[in-house]
């Protein structure tokens, strides 16, 4: 079925208008209305081949939430109406020890990403012998979807906050299972971008359930300093924090991107680790870090990546949020590629708090969006 | 009492023939005739003041093994006879959690290192006001040590092999028990120093018993592949070895120091990491290395430090090795001061294999030097 949608036809093209074919609904597919479609920096990253060549026409998005509008005669875990969310990624090659486990984001073979990817698996039905039909993403009217790569967005949700949870709240929520913060600890945040808020707000919920930690935001912003005090009500960065167990670095502040050097050096943050201390690198600055081997050896610290999560984690994750009244602060831009083209400009210098995204037809929407897409403003299909 | 030495008199000066005082036994102090001293890397760089500024006059030596001669009145783990051996450290604050945990080495306020450190704490006998007695190390015919701090050397275990596990094998024992090594992982070894041997053996017995992994060695030192295979029987490397699971990097292999950049890339190593896989530096290079978050986050990679290990864990580190048969690899040399500074010489140049060492008066010894000291050839005191 056609789908209209908002497109970049080439790498580094402004987005546009455009209509893409969508798979019909196969038995374990499910069809989903796209209400809100978050817009995430690697969106822009990818859209702009700035990570490598992409597939074009590429349509973005992969913090999407949305409505059940029809499902596949196989399908057990959702219905017609059901609010539903998908993020990074819409399948897997489900055979592989990480996908068994549940870690479908590390799959052996690779996951299909939600857009900018094949459906290159043989048990999805658009698989073919180049590899499988191109995958598009949220900024779109609807999506068809395996129902094993959805999660259902908990009732009284808001989907529009919710959107963003898919990736940036899943990329900060999976690391803290992992990596073993455990009460008593003491965490911080570096960088108070779209995921830094994100980390923000579940690791204070996570610590005080657990009894608990704090989280104090390092930032070298200092505009940032009243929304981490009034809006995620987060402690405050000082000058000279030291001993945190763990770190959860989005990406260098942003101010300290603009230094000279334009190098992200760890020894700035893993001077503030306690011994033992872990930093999460969840965010990736396109520049290398130097690390000296002293600046782990004597305190045994752990420099780590992680990826999103997987797709029950992200579930988890879903569920956690609402129990604690988290979603993603962010603010509302229409689903006009004109719109969306200046988001990324601003994304790209900053200026935009937390999460840029937008809002469907019939809604008022801000200047700055909350990213979420609606298929209301691209006209009835 | 005074004790014949070998020392350094200043910074980078040859080492010399030198007299220093012991401390007077104590109530909780054991005195050891030193029978072997390890020479290991640090001694050098210390001795040099290459890792910052020394104590002179300096004695070397923190790989030291030896026989109970005198023990203070309130001792209860030594007798006069015993065999004993004395690690990197002898004494620590034994109050922060650390010291509790049993992890003196990494002591909040700072283990009081066995030479080039001064005996700090007010509990030491040798406190005074201007921050304690300096510490002189093994390269001398006795030292004074407290019980707590000293570790027995198992019944039948070779005391010229068993010297350098003091500092050698407990840096590589320690790592594999912290970092969850577990039976059906992979494991290699980077760099085939003095600290790559002990890993390769360590790591052999303890994958053979959790039943368990086995150990690939990495090198770019290509005249290493046949000391891999047959004195170490561990598997060689390959060029592309791929999947380990945990990587113990105790310096980048000689041969990588030695391109035009003189940098240690990491990425070469991680490359190598299974998924969820960790890279642990043991040994560090004075230069910097890059480091790229895509290295690290994709497959979830971690890297960490880690530093010798506490008493009551290199005790476990000893009885493991006398258990699986497993002393360190060594050549002998005379102490004499003469045959010090060139064993140094060799060590830069590495031509030493595993460990250099020296033996005791009245037995041969080798060319290349299983490092131990003893006090005979110092004569009598």
């Amino acid at each position: 079925m056609s789908c209209k949608c908002i497109a970049a036809m080439s790498g580094g093209a402004p987005l546009s208008l455009h209509t893409i074919e969508r798979r019909a609904v196969g038995n374990k597919d499910v069809k989903i209305t796209i209400k809100y479609a978050g817009i995430c920096h690697s969106d822009i990253h990818q859209a702009r081949e700035e990570w490598g060549k992409g597939l074009f026409p590429m349509v973005p998005g992969h913090e999407i939430a949305g409505e059940v509008e029809a499902v596949g005669k196989d399908v057990t875990k959702f219905k017609v109406g059901d609010k539903v969310g998908v993020g990074c990624m819409v399948d897997s090659c489900r055979d592989c020890s990480s996908c068994k486990a549940g870690d479908e984001q590390y799959c052996a073979t690779g996951a299909v990403m939600t857009y900018n990817g094949k459906s290159k698996y043989k048990h999805c039905e658009e698989y073919n012998e180049d590899g499988g039909a191109p995958t598009y993403g949220g900024y779109s009217q609807c999506v068809v979807v395996d129902e094993n790569y959805i999660c259902k967005i908990p009732d009284g949700m808001d989907m529009a906050g919710a959107a963003p949870l898919l990736c940036a709240g899943i990329t900060v929520y999976s690391p803290m299972m992992y990596f073993g913060l455990k009460p008593g600890m003491k965490m911080a945040v570096a960088g108070l971008g779209g995921l830094g808020a994100m980390a923000v707000l579940i690791g204070k919920a996570m610590g005080a359930e657990a009894g608990g930690w704090g989280v104090t935001v390092l930032s070298r912003s200092e505009s940032k300093r009243d929304e981490a005090l009034k809006e995620l009500k987060a402690v405050p960065w000082r000058k000279e924090v030291r001993h945190l167990d763990s770190l959860f670095c989005d990406a260098p502040p942003p101010t300290y991107l603009n230094t000279i050097s334009a190098l992200y050096e760890p020894q700035l943050y893993l001077g503030m680790l306690a011994k033992h201390g872990k930093m999460v690198l969840v965010g990736a600055p396109a520049e290398p870090m130097f690390l000296q081997a002293f600046q782990l050896i004597p305190g045994r610290k752990t420099i780590s990546g992680s990826l999103i999560g997987g797709i029950r984690e992200t579930q988890e994750m879903l569920d956690f949020c609402a129990k604690h009244g988290i979603t993603c602060p962010h603010e509302l831009i229409p689903a006009d590629p004109a719109k969306v083209n200046e988001a990324y400009e601003r994304a790209v210098k900053s200026d935009v708090k937390y999460r840029c995204g937008r809002r469907v037809a019939g809604d008022a929407w801000g200047v700055l969006g909350g990213s979420v897409l609606v298929p209301g403003d691209l006209g009835p299909f």
